[in-house]
């Protein structure tokens, strides 16, 4: 019997997902929304094989469930539907934070795997509209598995990842992911804003180049999601802040002095850490 | 007969402009290096139509000069070879400041017009190797003539800019560009810098997408060209990473703070200017 992936939530995110899913495995791909017009707009696009407004309905069939979308809509959405998904099923999500989520998870039934999962793709737009199937193409696909979750399960994250040309799978705890994800992804978001805090904003079109376009392309962000990924990981994202203030103040200081040798000392340092990490620039990437 | 632009410093911009500008109009295409290994890699890889270490020679039959070196230097050779220039030519040059260099550019004989030119262009790496053609495409290039520019020379770096493929060329004064400099690129290159001083730098593989290698891909920079950079325009650059410290430490404090209505006012009023912006991400362009 064919098997299903639903996909709940079809805006950006897991409208990408049911674009670069289709064809996976024997799985028929259905897409869940909540207004007829994102239905209308999947079916039009072939956007998943299937979509349709029965939450109900589609999560009974469902053989892997993901959840796409915002982190409380996610709790609040595996509280309100436990006893709807399918004995025997693995639900997984797409959120930015773990720890909340694994803990919204333990409402589900013992018949029900959950393991988290943290694509980390993504554009600053929003809606099934802008959504594309290359989108998790060169992503870490990161999971946070539950230690009872089924090796089974974990095995089809993995193909699945595969499958929508994922860099890698990074498994991980909840507490570690949320640690370095206010670093990695958080404080970048919060860099964005702030610059574009800046009262010269408008006035410097026409002086910027690839680094401002870099830096600041995050900032025009969701403000649902982002206030809730930033209101649960607070105390992570408030202690990066912090570094990075002590880290930007101890160049101000520096350039301040008018000592160039310290300041080339300085840049010497941070410059050679960044090609020790050898991360290429997102315009390098195929 | 027929003309020539001479390209001094056949690094990562002026290979690239070495490239970029063969076949324009009826010049050919000079480039001086300071190491023979430069020239032949000039000659055998087509930088350029001729290359040349003797830069005396060139600079007496070029009808541009362009010169392609570090602030400091740029400064030295004008005062170097103030009289080597040909009388009637154009002298302009690449720096990312532009009062330092207006003024370095004094030095020279009235017969000898300057216009300082910043192409807001480069990528991460140095050297005539990581040169290519294609850099100068879309991006802003920024002029400050002086008052007695002739306006022949000016819309010749017009014409020059357009077929670099800019999007447009931008004419300011020094001051006003270094201040906005400061805001646009030297403060993206601080931020970089000072991400990557975090000490969860290298514990962070695997957690990093697009908005993190967006904004850390410049911090991989060129230190004595950056400690110029930023030496020459300290007192705008610790402004603006004052004001950025603060804007920062107005979102570590509301997102402290657990208010959650206050922090979705705040980032609407952000992301609304990024929007207002309207300036496409890197990956965005063609």
């Amino acid at each position: 019997m064919e098997k299903k992936i639903v996909i709940v939530g079809l805006g950006l995110i897991g409208g990408s997902l049911a674009l670069a899913l289709k064809g996976f495995e024997d799985y028929r791909i259905v897409g869940v929304a909540r207004r007829q017009a994102t239905v209308d707009y999947a079916l039009s696009h072939g956007v998943g094989d299937e979509a349709t407004l029965d939450v109900t309905a589609a999560l009974r069939q469902a053989d892997v469930t993901i959840l796409c979308i915002n982190p409380e809509d996610t709790v609040d959405f595996l509280a309100a539907h436990r006893e709807d998904f399918k004995p025997g099923s693995l639900v997984t999500d797409v959120c930015g934070i773990k720890t909340a989520i694994m803990e919204g998870a333990r409402v589900l039934p013992p018949s029900v795997d959950f393991i988290g999962c943290h694509p980390m793709a993504g554009t600053e737009f929003s809606g099934i509209e802008h959504a594309f199937g290359e989108m998790f193409r060169h992503s870490h696909m990161i999971l946070t598995p539950r230690e009872e979750s089924h090796p089974a399960h974990i095995a089809l994250m993995e193909r699945m990842a595969e499958y929508l040309g994922c860099r890698d799978v990074v498994k991980t705890t909840p507490a570690r992911h949320d640690a370095i994800i206010a670093y990695t992804s958080q404080m970048m978001h919060i860099i964005a804003v702030s610059v574009c805090d800046d009262e010269s904003l408008f006035t410097c079109k026409g002086y910027e180049g690839s680094s401002f376009r870099g830096c600041t392309r995050v900032a025009a962000l969701d403000v649902p999601l982002w206030t809730q990924l930033f209101s649960l990981n607070a105390p992570a994202l408030t202690a990066c802040l912090d570094t990075l203030m002590e880290n930007l103040k101890a160049y101000r200081e520096v350039i301040a002095s008018g000592d160039e040798k310290a300041l080339e000392e300085k840049l010497t340092w941070s410059s050679q850490r960044k090609r020790e990490m050898d991360l290429p620039g997102p315009d390098l990437l195929a």
